[in-house]
């Protein structure tokens, strides 16, 4: 409890770094499906099957895990 | 009165933890069934029938709850 | 006048509040109908005819009254 | 010119207020018509035929001046 | 490159002034046309064919020269 | 990582300056492709084949390099 405080809100996405991850785009279509290898803010870098790809925060509705859907985004 | 000047403006988010909700997505489409298990100042996380599920707040038009829609956010 | 200095910009869902509404979402499709029972800079609690609806800010387009058309927001 | 560096960069709402305009929003669908009766930095408040309405700037994509069209927005 | 870094990150919006632009919205449908006449943070005033024109930068993805689109831009 | 601590988030599309990308919008239809020659906190301006055209990030989804897919945006 007091380490939660101290710690301030929980981030989702550094956790996500490093795995393969379904994002959905708010202008529907599609959704992106790559592996998260950085991010800031604003952006994410994806590593998709097609190259590196900049996908920005305010474009994507919701990011899912691909390959272990269950294990993902532990708090 | 006094305790609420003193608490700022009422909070919705956190009331919602732990309940299962069905969040309606600005773009459209199939709305998004699950439970909340966390949240920032930018993004729901939800654990859905098919893994957890990170939900950016841009991108939800509405949250209502799924099991006792009558009973949820108490303010 | 004066006052009007002081009291910095009107504003207008706080006069809301116990009224009944419709909402008009940017996302097109039905409009959302209930009685505004709280907000807070980044939402709108909704009480719906099925339960309680967490409309987000961002979502809305418009707000009119439902009731009584000519009588809202009176400035 | 120093005046200019006085004032800020020009306000275009406070001008509109009291004419009658044409809100064509994000969404697309049917502009809305009426006067601007009041503002703030979110929410411009509309007299429209069929009652007051709260439309949110964020829902915006344009206003236009029905009346006179060639003299409205002097800068 | 010392002048660079005195002046900030360029300002694109300020060059098109007076100049005339096609802008396209976020929402699609047709583009506006017009010569841009003033600017703040948050807005662009547009003298179309039609009248002056409010355009929120939000509701905004592109923006164009239409008369020398080589010659615009100039950084 | 002491460096890294120092440098902050990374930045991602200083990187792509001088590059030729394909900048897919939020509103969908047809990407814009073309070399990024300036940037500031909110628009991007791009060298396209038909002139420069002035991109606001707001309204961009994703930016993926054309040229060279697998090489872009090392970090």
């Amino acid at each position: 409890m007091a380490e939660e405080a101290k710690q301030g809100p929980p981030q989702f996405i550094p956790k996500l770094k490093g795995k393969k991850v379904i994002i959905r785009l708010v202008s529907g279509g599609q959704p992106v499906t790559g592996t998260i290898e950085g991010y800031n803010p604003y952006e994410i870098l994806l590593q998709t099957a097609k190259g590196k790809l900049l996908v920005f925060k305010h474009a994507i509705a919701t990011i899912g895990q691909v390959d272990e859907p269950m294990k993902g985004f532990t708090i």
